[in-house]
């Protein structure tokens, strides 16, 4: 997606260690209007998968998959990393490995908003290992929902997730794929 | 305003404790429609403040944030939680006490999405104590900028927030005030 990566290629930064900071538009700053188009687009998509949900890991899937969402018009489910008082006792959790931090992250869905039979999109702003989408894949399957796409605003092609993904036999979308982040510069495969 | 007002009579559940659920459309489920509505809504109400950009926390204050933020035309800074490894060595830090945790929490923003001068409006799911929307305001005066309004989806009057920040002299909005959470009701007072 055009836009995207041009915005990647101006404000996006390559910290090292295959670390992109994109903490100016995604991150910890959003542009709510390049958002909007993001979402747009990833819905376009997915038009045709019959998703009935969109499913999310806080904090930063949010913002694109309540985007995707609005235009779907479908509800967003994220999955929580800390249990809230105001959830029941009894709910989904897994465990995943934080990209970014190193350490293992619980990833929380109370049964109440993930029904047996719902068709699942997850979106998410990065497919890196794919550890964090994988982990939303099995709390969908352990409510007994069906995943049916995968969306992401950023690929790194070269961390394998989309390989993790592939048995799923469900369409996985990227709307910027980078293949490698090598030399301090940000290579994109499209 | 009536659409929110009505959805809590509908899906808000009193936990008791003045602990008001509202995980069915915004805290953990969103209902992304609702929360268009909300933002489009917060965005009329501050048309004329002259805000530069929106300052919320992480989690639930971002969809909300985002949503008025889109119709303004205004980037979104949320405050973490934890500082992550893209953000700079010097940061803002604040710490507020959790609302719903009962512990206190960490407010980080990165000195490079809050610049001096900037024209600040607060937005966040709820306003009870107005703990948060403080720390929020000790950020925005730490980066030499200026809180110019706050808005809140859910305001509980009760808690008395909006007497803490009435020193201020900014305008307070909220979508919906719940004047009173006793003998298991939801009382409001528009």
């Amino acid at each position: 997606m055009r836009v995207l990566i041009e915005r990647i290629m101006k404000d996006g930064r390559n910290l090292g260690n295959g670390i992109l900071k994109v903490d100016g538009f995604i991150n910890h700053q959003v542009d709510p209007m390049l958002m909007d188009e993001c979402g747009k687009e990833l819905a376009a998509r997915f038009a045709n998968v019959g998703a009935t949900r969109v499913l999310t890991a806080e904090i930063s899937g949010i913002a694109p998959a309540i985007s995707a969402a609005r235009y779907m018009k479908l509800p967003v489910v994220y999955a929580r990393k800390h249990k809230p008082i105001t959830m029941p006792d009894t709910v989904y959790l897994t465990v995943a490995p934080s990209h970014t931090k190193g350490n293992m992250v619980e990833l929380i869905v109370s049964p109440e908003y993930l029904p047996r039979g719902e068709k699942v999109l997850i979106i998410d702003d990065f497919l890196a290992s794919g550890s964090t989408i994988l982990g939303l894949v099995r709390l969908t399957q352990a409510a007994g929902a069906v995943v049916v796409g995968i969306g992401t605003l950023i690929e790194k092609t070269f961390e394998g997730g989309r390989n993790l993904l592939s048995s799923l036999n469900v369409p996985i979308e990227s709307l910027a794929c980078i293949s490698s982040m090598e030399d301090n510069k940000i290579t994109f495969s499209d």
